[in-house]
């Protein structure tokens, strides 16, 4: 068995109103930097995997994004995989 | 001025506990997941910021994820920016 990390980016779908976002970029303006715009916020996993080959830790990753980790509604995620 | 994207990753610091990782490990259980271990949930942040170099836009991140994203006392962040 082979020790993966994956990290995964899970995010708000682009055409979902992100309202926690919205709200920090306006804090940004009072803290004297209203260059910044736009922001989006999701969540950021990471988790270890044991599997025979990185296909599988592949396919198991996906499977827990899936079901579990991403509500495929309103968000969209990706990810990564390595060995460790 | 240049448009920069910034993707940036807020996670709990190894020495905190991350309650909420801990919770959806044991949920890969019951998914049939359970070599999936060690789940650590934190906030993935993109932006668009205009600067009129990368050095700037870096600089402006930084002091946007030290005063306003990330809490330094429990959290630690990594970026990267790149112009788009």
């Amino acid at each position: 068995m082979i020790k993966f990390q994956a990290e995964i980016d899970v995010m708000p779908k682009k055409e979902i109103l992100d309202p926690q976002g919205k709200a920090v970029t306006g804090s940004m303006k009072n803290l004297g930097l209203a260059e910044i715009q736009n922001i989006r916020i999701g969540k950021h996993i990471t988790l270890e995997i044991e599997a025979p080959t990185a296909e599988i830790a592949h396919a198991k990753v996906e499977e827990a994004c899936k079901n579990l980790l991403a509500n495929l509604i309103m968000e969209s995620y990706t990810f990564k995989i390595e060995a460790v």
